[in-house]
């Protein structure tokens, strides 16, 4: 044989013409064959297809939860967070098991690419701030605290975020880029956000125009009283303002199936939507479907959810009842303290000024571990000394009843000694 | 009952001397209690455990796997990968479903943070650079490329990249930040780097103390043939230069177990996972423990991997061989193309100047999808136009057969029309 390129010009031109035929018959064949990725084949996932035990691993349309794609979930999932957050499936973008990280790669995503087409990344506008309102949920001040925002505290009354406040700021500089809000049972003062306040959200008017709200609804579905708190839903809100593209709404399953090993997702508009996906698309191949297939499957829709958080209030119900009703028996009445008594979450917010470092430190020399005073505050400065977030959840009725009768006793000493030093 | 603030200083100190005898008897309790954290109890956790049919959620020493906790993994996982990568476990981070995002987090950290306490971040340095071995992964170029890396192409020889070009730019230019490498089985060229290039690599003295490998040992033990290519641990190499912390190294078992939902690992000196698991805190609680402990328990040890690649291999092999057959029996002796015959991984590399664009256009007419030409390029710039990444794993050997009869074919004709139009 000879190499091509000994070829003349019309013994090219004769192969040519034969090759075209042979292509023309693989033409007439309508192929469909795809060699771009490297995927492995369904023999090979059958592998390791024993690990899942008896579980699904296709979903209701014959996807293969086992192999690559689906960046943003597969639709039974979007669908099952679509009608609990009461948006519609497009969107939703579902990541991995935790909400935290979705949010801090949202503010990742704002400093290094901005939060829009064209917009400019954060990183490039100078120093930053960002609203905290207070108390709060440390892991979102400890995000904002790591890429060095300016933290502004908010303060919350019964309606969630004093909203004069955040209007002076918000509205007025445009180095406020955001703030963290968790609209329903807030961690730790256990305020759902009224109407009222949600509206207004809605109707900021933002001097940055790439300022977003990070509405963390970790608690959407977190109801445990047979009258619950109701949220109104934000994107409904600012669809009179025309300001869904403000934002980022983040929910997950980790405390409605495995705190280790549930499903986050985000909400947001498909203008969002599209562009967060197109970022996401260069971070991940995609997150963990076959763990999507198995929530979708268990709970299969929301009501299937809200049966579940039955269930949950029925274990964690009692639980804040013994904590509460031992503050009450205990220091209710002697002016010293005041207490949340949330209709759902996760926490007791617990205030006495001047007193939660002595309070914490008592707990601690005694065997009970307590979230660290000022914890609830932008860089742990609660200039108060005063709230303490309470967690009930963990600990047996039993425990409570030991460790809140202990927490009452440190919460008298450490107000007596005040009294007595001043 | 009075209130506290009307107690006279005798009656606060008799009060307080009841308290501290309380006080004094929890203390002689030995209590341990947690009420710290919003976790929730075991009884909520059981809730959902139908979802997991039989499998095991507690690790050997009776940690459970549906709770927070353990943000860097569990021992049982991090032993596993560490006995892969022939390191030590607490030179382990575990992560999600995917390598790709450890790797985009880790260059999203040196961007924000740096690389280590006190380095200042890579955003705050200018205009940067990143070195890319080409051929080579589109998915990495495409990181660089989202963050502005101004992207160099490095040539590969059959021992690795050209570490002439590497110490060129990575010792003279401070704005060379890093340096992606498929150390083993190469995307997509199938190449092994040799003992030489790998000790190169260690010691090289890039002018960024801040330069960072990134040696995705994506392949580490996807091997298909009985004399399989061996990689010589970078780690080991480092320890002779004491440049242990210039790596990062990356694993999955997303070729192993599921691409969809696997688990990834980050390989690194104690001090790299110091500082990375400090960042790592404030961006999650933690990854998917409970599939950490399904791979755990499945593949049991590294013994239980290598068997399991065994297995993929007798899948595997059949369908590269059938495309290198093919190749060599429409393609062998015309001096048109050159392509890669590898040990493992899941890539073939076929090259033909001038004629790649031309070859996936008329294969796409016909029904055929390839990566598009120009993706194992920085930027999707092939300037020579020459190489297509083959990937053989998901179709059948009988469809592989109908793939490359046509590959060849279109290959062919493109050769031929360039030939006769010059």
């Amino acid at each position: 044989m000879h190499t091509y390129s000994e070829l003349s010009k019309p013994e090219a031109k004769e192969i040519l013409a034969e090759l075209m035929k042979k292509y023309s018959e693989y033409k007439s064949k309508n192929l469909s064959l795809d060699m771009t990725r490297g995927k492995p084949s369904t023999e090979q996932l059958d592998l390791s297809t024993d690990m899942l035990g008896d579980s699904a691993y296709k979903t209701g349309k014959g996807v293969d939860c086992r192999n690559y794609g689906m960046l943003d979930g597969i639709p039974e999932i979007k669908e099952l967070f679509a009608e609990l957050l009461e948006v519609s499936p497009d969107e939703i973008i579902v990541g991995g098991n935790s909400s935290l990280n979705m949010m801090h790669d949202c503010v990742v995503n704002a400093l290094l690419m901005g939060v829009s087409e064209g917009s400019t990344p954060w990183v490039r506008q100078g120093k930053l701030k960002f609203l905290c309102p207070v108390p709060g949920y440390d892991r979102h001040f400890a995000i904002t605290e790591k890429f060095g925002f300016e933290m502004i505290p908010v303060p919350m009354d019964g309606e969630g975020p004093d909203m004069d406040t955040v209007r002076r700021f918000a509205e007025n500089d445009r180095s406020v880029k955001g703030i963290w809000c968790v609209p329903k049972y807030s961690n730790p003062g256990g305020i759902t956000y009224s109407d009222r306040v949600v509206r207004e959200f809605a109707a900021l008017k933002p001097a940055a125009e790439d300022f977003r709200i990070f509405w963390d609804n970790a608690y959407a579905v977190h109801d445990f009283t047979d009258e619950p708190d109701k949220l109104l839903n934000i994107f409904d809100a600012c669809k009179e303002y025309g300001s869904g593209d403000m934002v980022y709404e983040f929910a997950s399953t980790s405390k409605i199936s495995f705190s280790g090993a549930g499903v986050a997702c985000l909400a947001a508009s498909k203008e969002n939507c599209k562009y967060l996906k197109k970022q996401l698309s260069i971070q991940t191949i995609g997150y963990d479907k076959l763990n999507q297939l198995r929530h979708a499957s268990f709970f299969r829709d929301a009501a299937g959810v809200r049966a579940q958080m039955k269930k949950h209030a029925a274990i964690i119900a009692p639980k804040f009842r013994t904590v509460i009703d031992i503050l009450e028996k205990e220091l209710g009445g002697k002016g010293i303290a005041s207490w949340t008594n949330p209709k759902g979450g996760y926490f007791i917010s617990f205030d006495m000024p001047g007193c939660a470092r002595r309070i914490t430190q008592l707990a601690s020399e005694a065997g009970l571990s307590l979230t660290p005073a000022g914890s609830t505050f932008p860089y742990g400065r609660d200039e108060a000394d005063s709230n303490i977030r309470i967690a009930p959840t963990l600990p047996s009725v039993e425990e409570l009843a030991v460790a809140t009768g202990l927490f009452c006793v440190c919460a008298e000493i450490a107000y007596l000694e005040k009294m007595l030093s001043e």
